[in-house]
């Protein structure tokens, strides 16, 4: 099997932590977005959508979407679980997942594809007053995790999961945008520091 | 066990076609947002994001966010599956059940929130011109449809899905947009006549 990948985007980084912290090897093919790779007949072909990351199965079987790949490793190889072993932990870590996901990942994403020029050509049209408002959607975002973090160490509970995945590299694709974690927010920053500190994070 | 919701919105109603697919009866509490109803310090504690669909457990467990609670009574009640019974069946139903929510979904609903008079006091701000380029992403994500829809019955395959239930609720939520479906997209309008034809359609 291989992925189709682009080392720098953070849907793809989403798969290689995940991966990582179960201990799978699995080869890695680049496709350079900035190059316009993903836009070739070829590419297209695996994945009419255009998007990174791909896994592309032995037989030619195509699987795209990032948690969708991820839950396919996930019934492969079960340990460490990183999306529930239980109805109701599985319930909770999606929940979780979906609302780091749609609450500040995207936000961020948002935030970058708007406001940075390098997105000029990428994102048409780039709409400056939806990238502001999405400064702000984000600063929300990390307001309520922070909040969720109070009283346990991971996102969805007493162990990492998914949920931690999607929100460190939210977290770290921040840096591209105008968004600092304000200093308040201090269940948050250690939060991050205790993701990052995991072998997993250099993916 | 109770599930709160607004009739008039698009994810609780992915809910309860999800549910009537399944023949599953569960009790409802309608939650206005017009009148700020989820915003009260009560539903707050139940989901300290404001949204609805929440799915509330007897013993106070508290479920949010769509596909959560869908997995939630997929595992509960398998049949009929609508979310894939092989590894490979639940990660391709996952995929297209994401690029739906992804490329229909959500730009039909910013194309509301962000063009719709109604929406004024809930989305703020409001940005006209992401709202017009969501118009474009809409189409772009029909296109996308119908040519998926070309040599299969459903979203994901030869069964109705979980896919199905998110790419209906999209179509159908298009009608308080200024987007209507293109007639060259015959595929997608007769797929459309053929989910609208279930009975659960009218959940």
């Amino acid at each position: 099997m291989k992925i189709y990948e682009e080392k720098r985007a953070p849907n793809p980084r989403r798969v290689r932590v995940f991966l990582a912290e179960k201990g799978i090897d699995v080869e890695f093919q680049q496709v350079s977005i900035m190059d316009g790779e993903h836009k070739t007949v070829e590419f297209t072909r695996l994945n009419p959508l255009q998007r990174v990351p791909v896994l592309e199965l032995d037989d030619g079987t195509v699987i795209c979407e990032t948690v969708a790949i991820c839950r396919y490793f996930e019934e492969l190889h079960p340990e460490p679980a990183l999306m529930g072993t239980t109805t109701i932990e599985r319930a909770h870590i999606e929940m979780f997942q979906r609302q780091v996901e749609f609450g500040l990942l995207q936000p961020i994403a948002h935030c970058f594809r708007h406001l940075h020029p390098a997105m000029e050509n990428l994102e048409v049209p780039q709409v400056a007053e939806w990238g502001k408002a999405n400064r702000e959607r984000a600063l929300a975002g990390m307001d309520w995790l922070n909040t969720q973090l109070k009283d346990r160490e991971f996102v969805a509970g007493d162990t990492y999961t998914i949920a931690d995945i999607t929100a460190l590299i939210a977290i770290d694709f921040r840096k591209v945008t105008p968004i600092e974690i304000p200093d308040q927010l201090t269940c948050l920053t250690d939060w991050h520091k205790r993701v990052t500190s995991r072998r997993s994070s250099g993916a």
